[in-house]
């Protein structure tokens, strides 16, 4: 194990962080809030730490797909755990566990939260945590990676452990220029949703957060009804930018080189609209008799369905009232989540297909044992590996949140606040359903409850394996 | 397709069914029962038919995988149909949708009810019930194959389709005595408890009924409170009992041979035994406060562990009133099934230590890519297509189990029914939580709902496929 490497690295991370950090300072210094004073310690001790750390450069820079995942999973903790010291120091999340739980949240794209009052937190601290969703959403290591060359040849390990779905592909041969390219786009993106979101004539604070939240697949707002009170051309900007997000980057990549076609028969890309279609239809017959007209409930039911497919987390309304089938909908859209290679969370559609393709050949298989076709995507075969990747995910899956569930049981809450805690945590979603629905938060939970929910959102985001692999024996020993 | 192979089989499972109603019929003579008119007319409806059937041999009596899955799936929906004419017949339940639910819940060893007062029932029905139970638990069809030459050489296709589990072996070379053995061991156990039971003084026929539903680990009761108002003593024998029949045959027959180690040393048995003496501990601890002594919750967490780890469904206490860790564990043992090769339902033990495995494998995999040892069980590297048919199973489960909580949902009743609803019927248990918590029943579903709650009691109890292969358009073209 090249220990000497996980250290750099995590010297590195603190570096960025401080470098995160400066906006929000910014962001201070223009309201002139006392809270900047936080912020401004925070990035020093990160600043001061990490460069104590990285003048020491390592001999071996190589690393391997182990060093890779331990890097990527404490880096994630390590930016969870600095970033929650502005909220601590400067008061308004007096509690640690509260504060990283809150910013691990950021990170993470979660957009969980344990603040009963938003609106109580100064601008720079709001910014922060809507900031927090934008760099977690793209990738802090990808990210990383597109300005430094960390790990010399082998950020293939970094990248692949952070980037969501079951296969990574490069979209252009060197790791450093395809997250160079993914950067772009995702900042050209993020541009257009602000312009939009301005000329609709939101105001440039709002604007700015709420962009974040979208992008990132986050879901923090700087209101405490979410996106409620905004105005409905808003919502709909909102809704559909969220639903652009949960698109595979690399379509958006085809899309740029003129590649239109390539882009569009993507049947993961299919899929996810196709859902998103049908589970929209499917709420807005079912909820229509509680809204006055057809067109409000469709408003609403598309907002909602964007907003938990692509794990955002968003709301226009309080969903935990709506019908048991529409709340059972979204329940298996937080599950579902986005596509592979976005900025979304959950399982992903790729995954989602795939498991279906492979029960549908293994229904095949008893019809004629003889004559059985490899499982295709893209009119392509999928390699066995895959495949098996795709299954053991599954089911590492499955455990995490079997596990997460029967710990915080032990709060006592209700058996649906706890399984929607969980589902909405590990699939990166943020409210979820009873005591923790979109008009309530997380703070009823005791501190044990909530650091169990800040590792399945860790967890979650870096798709079980990172993280898990911290708990093996077989990493550490020698 | 062998059709003619096909209805030939059907048949004959018309003319057990008529051989299944007999004891009922002389229970309804002794205790001079009027509904006994109506079983008589059903077993003399299903003996004609039957027999018309039969009597055309076919030429051809060669069967292969997907004729055998055809057969079981029509055999389990046949026997429910019909079983249900009684019911229907004597006006004890009038409607046939909660007729079929009812039988189809007795022969799949389920044992959700949708009676409300079943005390109010004559003996004959109550006898029927159970009955099915008995029967259904080692399967029907293992049984036709114990008494006749069913389907030549192809015999092994039917069993495989009936007998849960990731993979069926046969005891003996020889399906036939490999089935006979199994219901020879299966009697002789059935008949011990029923001694043990009545030298404990339970009534004849409470003990006879009893016996049938643990031995099929089935679950309806004669009484409306279930075990709840039996002897501590008559409690715990059935408690033994039930665990026992969540063992797999294979070990009952090695101890027999007196093989005893072999018999002990089954990773899966020994993982069944450690996961119910871990929920028997915890649910202990949580619900002693409730109590007067740590006997009686003690009493009260086996019994209920015990119930609904190996899927048999009864109970001494209304578990809904549990705290909400108890009643998460118990939710989790619904799903985590019995052994592979007994008569409970649920994913099955074996199953879960393969998943498991096979994500600690895969960890190892990210850890010394170069080093990866094959999934191991009892020390014997497990098969490749094993492996990939216990994915795939869980995956189709997910599938199925999403599909019914949506359309059972449209009846707008709360998520924790719906969700332990689906739970309950698709592992076989019986009671769920909320509104068909041990202490409610079924009755308050639409037409519609029961009907998709029915196809999950056959669809798990035949493990999925023999009944997913129906839907499949591949199975019926030529």
């Amino acid at each position: 194990m090249n220990y000497r490497m996980i250290l750099y690295s995590l010297g590195w991370i603190l570096n960025f962080e401080a470098l995160f950090l400066a906006p929000s300072l910014i962001v201070a210094l223009i309201y002139r809030e006392s809270a900047g004073i936080s912020i401004l310690i925070t990035a020093v001790i990160c600043a001061a730490v990490g460069s104590l750390i990285v003048l020491r450069k390592p001999k071996r820079l190589k690393i391997f797909a182990r060093e890779g995942f331990i890097i990527t999973a404490l880096s994630w903790i390590l930016l969870s755990i600095f970033g929650a010291l502005p909220f601590v120091m400067s008061g308004y999340i007096p509690s640690m566990v509260d504060a990283v739980f809150e910013v691990a949240s950021g990170f993470t794209t979660t957009g969980a939260s344990i603040l009963t009052d938003v609106e109580a937190l100064p601008h720079c601290l709001l910014f922060w945590r809507s900031f927090t969703h934008w760099v977690g959403g793209m990738g802090v290591l990808v990210f990383i990676i597109a300005v430094l060359p960390l790990a010399g040849g082998s950020n293939m390990y970094l990248m692949k452990a952070e980037s969501p779905g079951p296969s990574v592909k490069k979209l252009v041969p060197q790791v450093k220029s395809t997250a160079t390219i993914l950067y772009k786009l995702y900042i050209a993106i993020t541009v257009l949703e602000l312009v939009v979101l301005l000329l609709g004539r939101m105001p440039l604070f709002d604007a700015i957060t709420l962009t974040f939240g979208t992008a990132g697949t986050g879901g923090f707002g700087v209101l405490n009804d979410s996106v409620g009170s905004y105005t409905v051309f808003q919502q709909v900007v909102i809704t559909i930018f969220m639903i652009l997000f949960g698109v595979n980057f690399n379509a958006y990549y085809l899309l740029y080189k003129h590649r239109v076609k390539d882009a569009l028969k993507n049947s993961e890309i299919i899929t996810y609209f196709c859902i998103i279609i049908a589970a929209i239809v499917m709420i807005t017959i079912n909820i229509c008799s509680m809204y006055g007209s057809v067109g409000m409930a469709l408003k609403d039911a598309a907002f909602q369905v964007g907003s938990i497919i692509t794990t955002t987390g968003y709301s226009t309304t309080d969903f935990n009232l709506w019908p048991a089938f529409s709340r059972t909908i979204l329940v298996m859209l937080m599950f579902c989540g986005a596509c592979a290679g976005s900025t979304g969370g959950g399982i992903k559609v790729s995954r989602i297909v795939m498991a279906f393709k492979t029960v549908i050949k293994e229904l095949d298989y008893f019809i004629h044992p003889n004559n059985v076709r490899k499982v295709k995507v893209d009119g392509k075969q999928v390699e066995h590996t895959v495949i098996r990747s795709v299954n053991v995910f599954v089911m590492a899956y499955l455990f995490v949140f079997a596990a997460s569930l029967l710990l915080i049981t032990l709060d006592n809450l209700d058996l649906v606040t706890n399984f929607t805690a969980v589902a909405a945590t590990i699939n990166n979603i943020g409210p979820g359903l009873g005591l923790v629905g979109p008009a309530a938060n997380y703070s009823l939970y005791s501190p044990f409850a909530k650091i169990v929910l800040t590792f399945d959102m860790i967890a979650g985001r870096l798709e079980l394996f990172p993280v898990l692999i911290l708990f093996s024996w077989h990493t550490w020993k020698r």
